[in-house]
């Protein structure tokens, strides 16, 4: 594990903090946000407009490539950098949290998981070193271990086991893990109980990675709650490896999530939202297909600089989506994406100057009082 | 009617020519072919890409348009070009070929034609007056006539009560025609009977107008004909003004008719096969979604400098139109443009150059071999 992770402005007031991640696709600047691209796209968006946009990172799902067209494909077209062809950094994860979500579950052992695929329930098998194996196939920059994921609610005994079976299979990711080229990052489960929480923190961090995700959070928990758990288990972990909240990405909650220490973020939201006509604004959020902006021709968001918003009003991107035109999901996708990566450098300029905790009290109560 | 038009190349060995076309959004290069951006958008592609890839001009449905979201709130947002963002040129058709073929035809009469919307099956009612209305709140720079379209095929009968009506609709329309900053062409019908043709395009050249439109071809009738009918109609157009040959836009097709002295043509087909999966390339159609695909990591058109050329393969595209991405139809719609864009330079440079008579010779030949 080399030092791939420099903490470089702290904020004086809370946890948060500014730091560089360096990959083998380019240094990306912490707290940062990675849009999802599931299947090898970020949904109705091209590669070059997301580089225009800033965004440094995605994140690819090793499940579905996995499923289509199958990681040995993505080896044969020289990796998944090249056959999306995106040079920025990339993050896959294990396929862990898909097959206890998306997949029909067949078994679980502490072998391994088989499960029957959600797109023609064929039956395929994931072990912690066969996952391993699939995302250095498709060689993203970070890649993330098998895990056992719970959901929301259930009993401690249920989290206890899937928390010490994801430790069994954190240690034996890490053994198989070859390093070349990729950073692995562990990941904490243990549901919503905190000595739970603590003790799976503290044997990931003993196996030592190059990051540490905190995942099982955002499955149906009170908000409160999740942020306890974020609390509990930030100081067990080394200062100098970048933190990830896996699943998370409400502009509430990532800034609640980085008050308390949270470098990266990835959800669906931002983009499936912007495909379902809702868009993210500095005055809240807008269901722009909403009668009321038929015939409003501002901007979507005046303050946003973004191509949507520079181009096209409120009303024409109402009818793109009434007409159920294609370019309704590229545009509302383009200003969502846009406001994320507006969002995050808002936040690490903040860091980096040293005014974060009033830019986030008062992002908080405006968002909130608009949201 | 003022000089719009001029013709600065013709081919020695037949009727081609190479013209500029000036509108109020920039002067055209004719030959053109203009794609169909039925509801106001040209399907999966944003209009910063359409200027990139050179297209000049594309046409819109003044039949989508009125239904939805109508012409007045089209003025109200300052014009069509200004509510889509497009500061090229546009044309508008009349709404006539989708009463005659998508909307359920009520009644036509000499008055105008009643219809009910193929969306929600209200009643709506054009005349040539209403038309003229219609598109001059659009406001695109090239506007059509009313007319009356026949399939094929049709009694000589029909063809000529249909002719016979457009010439008067164009009458009506060429008078309530304010011809401020907009272009009127006129529309020749008349089937495919060509004395029926000829005297159509005589009466319609009496009207004046600032282009002349050949309508109601490429509806079923073989290839053969379609060209003798222009064959028959051609030498009775003006030589310095536009020609139009409406609904035509098969690479062959086009050189055709090019050789048979048209300048401007449209037709959804580069767009509509693209979501299909279906590409034009240099070697001819290809089906970017088969199997024989899969693991075919070369350009989809070694020959092409498009995006989608440039940065993806084969096997990725094919990938994407498996797994349902919206990022497919704008990858291939990119491509399928630029081909067309490309043709289109190609052969305005072979008419410019002199050489035109081989290119088209050539481009046939080697264009029926391939696809």
């Amino acid at each position: 594990m080399g030092h791939h992770f420099r903490v470089l402005a702290q904020d004086p007031h809370s946890k948060a903090r500014y730091g560089i991640l360096e990959t083998p696709h380019g240094s990306i600047e912490t707290p940062v946000f990675m849009p999802v691209g599931t299947q090898g796209t970020v949904k109705a968006v091209a590669p070059d407009r997301l580089k225009a946009l800033g965004v440094q990172i995605f994140l690819c799902n090793a499940y579905h490539l996995h499923l289509r067209p199958g990681e040995e494909l993505v080896r044969e077209a020289g990796g998944l950098h090249r056959f999306i062809s995106w040079d920025g950094a990339l993050l896959t994860d294990s396929g862990g949290f898909q097959v206890f979500s998306l997949a029909q579950l067949v078994r679980v052992d502490d072998e391994g998981v088989s499960f029957r695929s959600h797109l023609d329930g064929s039956l395929h098998r994931f072990t912690p070193e066969n996952t391993m194996q699939i995302q250095e196939a498709l060689g993203a920059d970070i890649v993330m271990p098998l895990d056992e994921c719970v959901g929301f609610p259930a009993s401690v005994e249920r989290e206890r086991r899937a928390a010490e079976r994801t430790i069994r299979w954190a240690r034996r990711c890490r053994e198989v893990f070859s390093g070349r080229g990729q950073l692995l990052f562990g990941i904490i489960q243990g549901g919503v109980t905190k000595d739970l929480r603590q003790f799976c923190a503290k044997k990931i961090v003993e196996i030592g990675f190059d990051g540490y995700a905190i995942g099982g959070l955002s499955v149906g928990e009170p908000k409160p709650l999740m942020y306890e758990i974020i609390e509990v288990v930030e100081p067990l972990l080394p200062e100098d490896k970048p933190r990830y909240l896996m699943g998370v990405g409400s502009p509430e909650s990532i800034i609640e999530a980085v008050l308390r220490g949270i470098d990266m973020f990835d959800c669906v939201l931002p983009t499936r939202n912007a495909r379902n006509a809702c868009l993210f604004t500095s005055r809240g959020r807008m269901n722009i297909d909403r009668q009321e902006f038929a015939r409003d021709f501002r901007s979507p968001d005046p303050e946003c600089t973004c191509y949507t918003c520079q181009n096209f009003s409120r009303a024409y991107l109402r009818h793109l989506f009434k007409a159920g035109e294609i370019l309704a999901a590229e545009l509302a996708t383009i200003h969502n994406l846009a406001f994320m990566v507006k969002l995050m450098a808002d936040v690490r300029r903040a860091l980096q100057e040293g005014y974060f905790s009033e830019f986030a009290r008062e992002f908080l109560s405006l968002y909130k009082a608009k949201g």
